[in-house]
């Protein structure tokens, strides 16, 4: 019940916060960059607690790499803030302008969300740029970091939070929360906390969407899809291919299942498969692929699983219309590519896929904030309500209404006396 | 099992009403109006043994009126296709046009949502309205209307239904519920249904709300405030709270909760008694209201109660901010509205009032879509979460992220050796 309170009193601030100018947001933005500088070698000494505790724990070597926080990160991470401190401030900007009547001027102005709650892995830079997208959106942000990183998350949060205070920002528009126990409470924060935007394994995101009424915005997985056209350049197709599985073999945005088309399969199979070989890729595949290359026998279940690892399930379609039908039953929504030269295939593809992003030839692994340009992203969304795909500023923010009178009353446009003309400004 | 199976069907008639040409679409509107025009008298007689078993029942005069499908309600809803026919088609819009590097250009392009299920009232003409809405924007629509309009809405349904076929959008582009059972069972199409869009009473909402897991976009109550600050207008103060309360006292958006600024409440309330006796409004008042005028006793209750009925519970305010922090915690983020010819202190209100809709001297009763000039609305929504307020054809939106390029590899830029450069197109 006590963080409960504590949430409440974000939540108290969170107005104030969506009333700030965006020159305090910038100052805000400045002084924390500044403070970080400053006081790097307080968060480096914590980083390397965190490091050694880490290891003695035998953590695994990517995690090692995501943990450390050095001058390297630092640079970035301040980097970014001068970039978002650069961008037009995103909060009171008119979307729309309309008279209604002589005298009635409605408005539609945009706003942050509130009081966002972010979880996510254990990445001190993380915790730096979802700060800064929340403060220069306007919103108030509840973090919760993964707890290999506790000692430096703590002393970032105590940096940032002590500039955001004195650059004029609401006290309390920041809160971290230390103990994995306390993700449960704030689940039932519904009513005080606006978004959750949960970051992390597949089974994570989904205990987060089940077990709370706040809106949730994420992505549970990311079985995502290469078709390779008849019209398939091969140049292009096997390294995107061999790139979008092995680049970052665990991201959500590497490609799962590979569709071919029937026509190509054999020029193509043996030269991917020579590419695969390399990388160490298992490939499952149906009996039809079994026949042209040597490969392990995929079951039903390949076909939505997301084996975030050096395995590629490989179907042949007889056309790009199937291609579509498999990835919109099978897919995850999220990102899925199709290799072809034929710009009327790739259209077909494109609009009629129902995937947050859709590529024609080139790596699936494109779909990030940072790749897209959006600065940094606080997450990847597969949802179609409010923000889809990777998520930076403008899926932090809402918008909101106002209509400017003179004393109108709706009696007088019900009985006919007064009429609307709707008129835009 | 059976319905989810007709559900299925529509999901996946979804990707192909999704590409389908605004000119498509506006046909089918075209013919859509036409049909309904031609096969008018087969609809008013199914209307006509509606009204009569409503009747024979008890049904209530209010629900009564809005239940009636006559020539005026056709002549109003054709109207309202011929609107939406003129308007640009919203799908297919570039939001963004980046080049991300040399022959890779990302673009992002609204789409619709998918499927959307809509439970309403029995209101037919709202059958129509909300199919035209997701006709024009491309979105399946499920629809389930109030059983008292059970035979007008399968006529309109049937009518509709074979006018869009005709035109060529997806056979299963629309499906109807018949029975309040499967309403059940349409929570349950988790992953076939894009987004629930539910209407009625507070208490119905907060089911729909409680028993999904498709996000759900709507309103479950409706506290709206007036505050009158001390530089309010009494000739506007006056009429404007008399017509947000009674003007239609069952609506969303009706006032129930009223604040005084303190300096202004002797001048204010004595008038506002005489204009509400009136109307037979009950006044329920703290003490201090109690003290300038009779009214009987407000109890804590009354700050969050949503009366929909000829009661308004009024409070005294120290100034704006006492207003603000009221609303903020007793309102429903719904529409709130101050009554003053001060500019600053009606900036005050509408930057930190965190509502969907802000307003200046005039009435709560303008928070509906058509009054926005939307055209039609299929709800209100009072999240911040994509839409927010009135949701016309914007709020059926979502759009998807298409990525072009000629081979590009993530691994290139990961490496360094190739690297972003960011330009709007």
């Amino acid at each position: 019940m006590q963080m409960k309170e504590e949430v409440r009193k974000v939540k108290l601030a969170s107005p104030r916060m969506a009333a700030s100018t965006g020159d305090t947001r910038d100052l805000a933005l400045r002084m924390m960059g500044e403070a970080l500088e400053r006081e790097q070698e307080a968060v480096f000494a914590a980083n390397r607690v965190d490091m050694e505790q880490a290891e003695a724990d035998g953590v695994a070597a990517p995690i090692l790499k995501r943990l450390k926080f050095d001058e390297g990160k630092l640079r970035d991470v301040v980097a970014g803030i001068r970039d978002l401190m650069g961008m037009k401030d995103p909060l009171f900007r008119k979307q729309l302008r309309r008279e209604l009547d002589e005298g009635l001027t409605l408005e539609r102005v945009s706003c942050p969300i509130g009081v966002i709650g972010v979880i996510f892995e254990a990445r001190p830079d993380a915790l730096v740029q979802i700060s800064a997208l929340c403060i220069k959106s306007g919103n108030c942000v509840i973090l919760k970091g993964g707890s290999e990183a506790r000692r430096t998350n703590k002393k970032l949060f105590e940096v940032i939070r002590a500039a955001v205070q004195k650059a004029g920002l609401p006290e309390n528009c920041m809160m971290q929360l230390e103990e994995r126990s306390e993700i449960r409470e704030l689940l039932d924060c519904h009513g005080l906390v606006d978004l959750l935007i949960p970051r992390g394994s597949n089974a994570f995101v989904q205990y987060i969407m089940d077990n709370t009424k706040i809106p949730v915005m994420g992505h549970a997985d990311g079985i995502c899809h290469i078709y390779v056209d008849k019209d398939a350049d091969l140049e292009k197709a096997v390294p995107i291919i061999v790139d979008a599985k092995t680049q970052y073999v665990s991201a959500c945005n590497a490609v799962e299942t590979l569709l071919v088309h029937r026509d190509i399969a054999r020029a193509l199979l043996p030269r991917l498969k020579a590419a695969l070989d390399e990388k160490e890729v298992e490939i499952r595949g149906t009996e039809e692929v079994s026949a042209i290359i040597p490969c392990s026998a995929a079951t039903d279940a390949d076909d939505s699983t997301e084996y975030l690892d050096y395995i590629l399930s490989v179907k042949i379609v007889g056309d790009v219309q199937e291609a579509i039908d498999h990835i919109n039953y099978f897919g995850s929504h999220h990102m899925d590519s199709i290799v072809t030269e034929n710009a009327q295939t790739a259209e077909q593809f494109m609009n009629l896929v129902d995937s947050a992003g859709v590529y024609q030839n080139c790596s699936t692994r494109f779909a990030d904030g940072y790749r897209y340009g959006f600065g940094a992203e606080v997450g990847i969304s597969t949802g179609k309500i409010h923000a889809r795909g990777p998520v930076g500023l403008e899926g932090l923010l809402s918008y909101k209404y106002r209509l400017y009178g003179n004393g109108q009353i709706v009696g007088d446009y019900a009985s006919g006396e007064k009429q609307f003309h709707f008129r835009e400004l």
